[in-house]
This record gives C-alpha cells, sequence and structure tokens, in this order.
C-alpha cells in the first residue's frame, strides 16, 4: 500500500462540506473519483478534518491511501493528474508519499482557522458566499476580547450544544482580529477544535465588536462553561480552515 | 414617467451577459423582474453597455423607466426594495431619480476597465471564474507597452474580426498594468470601446510580458490597424467593468 499526503484548497460553496454522504456533493467524493480515475485503482481518502457545508479551505491535508500499488505516476505529477480531473473549484497544490503510519487528523498538531466579517454598508456581490454581512464593527475592541481567549481553557461554552465531546480542554496559541483589505478577519489557531468553535467565537466576538460585550464578559463566559453565555454561531460562509501544524510545536518543525 | 439611475454591482459567472435573452439568465432580465415586483409597474431597464456572458462589473449604470408613475418607494429606499429581490451576486448600490434625457450609454463619457491576470504556478480555486490563468508574466515590461496604448488612435487592430463599426477611432485616457496583491491588473479607461477591445489588450500585451513583443511592436500593431496582427482575444472571465464617466473629462465632474 501506499500512502500519498496531499494539500488541497477549495471553494466550499458548491458543496456539502468534506465527507462523503449519500447523493450529496462533498469534496471527498470528488476527490475519490478523481484520485481513483488517475491511479486506475481503488483508493480511501483520509481528511485532516469534517468541514461543514459552505466552508472553504486555503490549505486541507488529506491522504490517498492507494489499495492496489499499481500507481506509476511520478509523485511531482501528481497534483497536475488530478487537476485535470478535478472540477475548479477544488485544486490539489502538492503530493507527497507518507509513511503509512501518518494521518492527517490524528497526527496533526493544531489548526489555525480564519472567519471573515464584512462590514461595508454595502453588500458586495463578490464577497458572497465568502464572507458573513454584518453591522459595522470595532475591531480594536474585538481584538483586545479575542486575547481572552488565548491560552489552556475548558471551552466549553463555544462548543455546539448536543456535541458529545467530555473533554472541552483545547489551547488556544492565537486569537487576533485584525482589518484587512476593509474586511475584518478572525485568526485562530489551536492544538485542537470543539464543534462550531470558530463559529461560535466569531459570533462572540461579533457582540464585542458592537460594543455589546467587553473582554471582562468573554473572560467570564469562558470561566461559565455555558453555551448560552456565548454569542450565535456564524454563518459556515465566512470560515476558511487556514493551515493543519504537524510540527511538535506550531509555527515551528511545521511542514508548512 | 419616472427614470431612475441605478449603480449596480454584479459577478457575471452565472449570467450570459447583460442583454435580455430568451430563456438565458441575463443581469437585465433579473434586474427588470427586480424593478416590476417591487414597483408593481412595468419598468423599461437600459445599460450603459452589454457586457459579454461571464464578464463583471464594480459598477455598471443603468436606468429604470418607470412607465407607470404609481411608484411612491422614496429613491434612498429603492436599492434595499430591490436588492431583498435581486439574487445576491447582483446588488444595486445607489439609485437616484435623473432627468428624462439621461441616457446611461449616450450621455456616459468614457469608462473604465479591468482585466485580471494571475501567473502563480498554484491555480487558486478562490479566482476561478475572477482571473485568467495564465503563465508567469512580466508586468513591468506590459505597463511599458501598454502607454502605445494611451492616446487617441485608430484602434481597428484591437476590434473583434466581423463587426460592423466603420469609426474605430477612440481616445483611450490611461492604459496600465501593476502587480496587485500578486496578481498582475490591467486597467485602461477611454472615451469608448470597440467589441473584445479590452480583452484584446489583454491578449497583446500578454504577449509582452512573456518577452513575445516589445512595445515597439505594439506601436508597429496599433498603426497596421490588423486585427490579426494583435494578440488573442483573452477570456471574458477576468474582465470587470470598473466605473463609467459622466462628466465632461474623465476623473473631473465625473458623478463617480
Amino acid at each position: 500500500m501506499k500512502k500519498i499526503k496531499l494539500d488541497i484548497s477549495y471553494l466550499g460553496s458548491a458543496y456539502c462540506g468534506w465527507q462523503v454522504q449519500p447523493n450529496k456533493p462533498t469534496v471527498q467524493k470528488f476527490l475519490q473519483n478523481s484520485c481513483e480515475k488517475a491511479f486506475g485503482s481503488s483508493v480511501e481518502i483520509t481528511g485532516c478534518s469534517r468541514t461543514d457545508s459552505g466552508v472553504h479551505a486555503k490549505s486541507f491535508i488529506c491522504t490517498a491511501d492507494l489499495l492496489d500499488s499499481a500507481n506509476n505516476i511520478p509523485e511531482e505529477k501528481i497534483p497536475a493528474a488530478l487537476n485535470v480531473i478535478l472540477p475548479p473549484d477544488i485544486y490539489v497544490k502538492s503530493a507527497e508519499e507518507v509513511s503509512p503510519d501518518f494521518h492527517p487528523r490524528y497526527s496533526a498538531k493544531g489548526k489555525e482557522y480564519e472567519y471573515i466579517f464584512c462590514d461595508r454598508a454595502y453588500k458586495d456581490p463578490f464577497l458572497y458566499g465568502r464572507a458573513a454581512f454584518v453591522g459595522v464593527l470595532d475591531e480594536k475592541s474585538m481584538d483586545l476580547c479575542a486575547k481572552q481567549i488565548e491560552g489552556e481553557h475548558d471551552f466549553a461554552c463555544f462548543m455546539a450544544s448536543g456535541s458529545k465531546i467530555i473533554d472541552t480542554v483545547r489551547t488556544v496559541y492565537s486569537c487576533r482580529v485584525e482589518r484587512r483589505d476593509g474586511l475584518v478577519v478572525l485568526t485562530v489557531s489551536a492544538n485542537g477544535f470543539l464543534y462550531n468553535m470558530v463559529r461560535i467565537i466569531a459570533g462572540t466576538l461579533l457582540e464585542c465588536g458592537r460594543g455589546k460585550m467587553t473582554a471582562f464578559d468573554l473572560k467570564e463566559i469562558i470561566a461559565s462553561k455555558d453555551r448560552s453565555r456565548a454569542g450565535r454561531t456564524m454563518p459556515a460562509q465566512g470560515l476558511y480552515l487556514n493551515r493543519v501544524f504537524y510540527g511538535d510545536f506550531m509555527g515551528e518543525e511545521s511542514e508548512e
């Protein structure tokens, strides 16, 4: 068996998320079909996470297990071989053979997500499906509040209710908000994320940007472990998976 | 009769251009339907130009002639009234009543278009339909060559063959190429454009960016008035109508 690690990027708008579901277009399904056509053998695709419907990825890591080792496509030609088959909203950036014990999800040491808010009066049609349209935000207040999220905390308050995860402690390496090209961008990296965590953090920081919550409130919300005290879950459309870290420490020894 | 001037923006990907065509989705058709629903009367829509299938507009000017003057929507509420009906890839930025002799096409003193090239090895799926993917370009050579296009010239060489226009003299106010956020952007403004003019200029400057044509060649091509000596017609996807000028001179007294 041969294991190929793929670094892909996709615009999630047309897909019902990453994971294969019967009769629904998903990124995993398109990638699997493309790999089977290109490699001429059955392929098992494993992803680094299950992105929701409409979520985008600038860099998503997955592996293709070639069950039949007949593949003779040289590593460096795999991206082009897959890209001619894939739809144009999914793109393979690189491919490399990895050891059989590499797992895109369990070997990951952390991930970085981005959430994009558009707070202009003008709902730019070029941003439709790519940002959340909201009222005017004060990004400096948001950034101040975002710092409260950094560090190791029990993040139960930022987990979708109904989720079955028991250990809700995670380490957020960095959580920052800045204005970039007129948009408000939240960037958050952590050793792991709870279900809907970034979208709930985005909804909570939105309240901070509107002057409805302070850094002190945020500290209390985290301590309360109470989902109902945090903000709403923002729509998937503004969410991007930016990077997955596999080094021993985020930013260092990372494969990115 | 009431004449309302609308400044709209649209992502052209889903549309067969601006102009109404039977059984095809066009921007004009969607706008007309939305106006008829919002104003509750029959409406005639006139555009500043006929953008081709897949072409985008950051600012496209059109008028809505309300044939039945029953409309009582205050000017400032028209954009919101139309935007709730319109699909999210068409957006009305502003509306104002204009005199009956205003014509979005014939009153225009000039237009500005933009053409976006992506010359990265990486075919970013987020740019699909929004830029032309090409090989590596030297934007400085392109900009040098672009200057040859400025001024009053007979631009027959940059007109689609088969076009029936006789007077092919136009004044190009500005024609520049620059690298912006890693992309190569051509911006050209003129008192008028021939059919496919910007897309052929883009295809010709592409040859300059590849080192296949010089500023001297460009001068000769213009003088030759020979379409076959210019570059190819670039795809619609990279083309954006940026602005329409109605002042006496571009940039001054402009309504933009």
